[in-house]
């Protein structure tokens, strides 16, 4: 099928398929390698008070609730870091990971965090598996942030070709 | 609407929406946290002479002309590195992130940034809000190169999917 | 064209265009800065024992056989990371660049490369030159590993949107 440049109808509150989940953070302090999930990779570099530059590598739990020992459905593998002078904002580049009964193949996604906002939309930009070809939005809701060690997302993934 | 493979006709010169911006990046030094918009999260490796391996993470102002001082019509957030032993090259990947009564949403974008050419091509991979699903084109061209301190890229934003 | 969020019915084993490539990866050492090709811009991080969050940019040549020596037809420029504690999985963001008679033009891609499976799938996002708009999807295999410093991985590139 052939098709030219196109301004599409997608209408965005009907997605094709949708995915709330819930991913866990637990940044390594140096000692707990039984828990921790992640790891700074570069410490930030001094530009402002909000750890510019600060580069984090992470492989996290995804869960159906809040719950950070409820079983996880999948993995976040991928990196953020922080680029903001004079607030937190943050950008990510990650792939969600499932190897379950529910869903096998993964969903690869990129964007910037707003952190100020309430919620923050991010693409997502290919999927593999039963995502074969997938693309749509991911919508980032803080749901904690406990020092700075934890905190907990809600991701809520729209795709709107599947 | 269901599609299988294909060979789309999109042509090249006939976006369905079109913006040209300036992007403005002043490396940290050290001390000009007012001004600076970009830091070094991880030096060269000393693989040659050209910074290879050297990243930034950057939140750099967006103008409509060539001058830094005037007003931002947005934010670019990400990260770049050089990645060339024997020329400068690098490789980027980032967000414009838009809140005017122009435009409200964001355009992610990755690509080679293959610097010894006049032009270069990367590829809007999404959007969000105004830009919601996009995909397109964003060519660089180098305006400036002031030193180790300033640089200044067209970045010529080309949407076919819109 | 007008669309609407869509479940498409693309065939996986029937993509537009296919290209097999084989991906040659020489660590810098410290001193061979005329064989390396790829550099650590960042080190492992102590979370577990396999290198956790070391990250990688390459500039490494694409063959058409196994062959270090074959004549390379075109660059892969990016970056991989390593995230996992218990065992070996990366994460890859880079650019396939290709300048010959052949094919002119850029690939984007990313994922995961979950090193544990024979074969993994990660997300062709987009592409320009001859492979103006292009999206498919990248199968990873890999194809030795020769120690700490010298890899090599198959990477089948099948591509859905031409």
């Amino acid at each position: 099928q052939s098709v030219s440049a196109m301004k599409h109808s997608i209408i965005e509150s009907k997605p094709c398929k949708r995915l709330v989940l819930y991913y866990h953070d637990i940044l390594f302090n140096g000692t707990d390698v039984a828990n921790a999930t992640s790891a700074r990779a570069a410490n930030g570099t001094g530009l402002g008070n909000y750890q510019f530059g600060m580069l984090v590598v992470f492989n996290d739990p995804l869960t159906k609730d809040h719950h950070l020992l409820s079983p996880a459905v999948g993995r976040a593998q991928g990196f953020f870091f922080y680029d903001m002078k004079d607030d937190y904002t943050a950008w990510f580049a990650y792939t969600l990971v499932f190897n379950s009964s529910e869903h096998k193949g993964t969903l690869n996604i990129m964007g910037a965090d707003l952190m100020y906002a309430e919620t923050r939309d991010i693409s997502v930009v290919g999927g593999t598996g039963d995502f074969f070809m997938a693309r749509g939005i991911c919508t980032f809701k803080t749901d904690t942030f406990q020092g700075a060690n934890y905190f907990r997302l809600q991701m809520d993934i729209k795709l709107y070709e599947c």
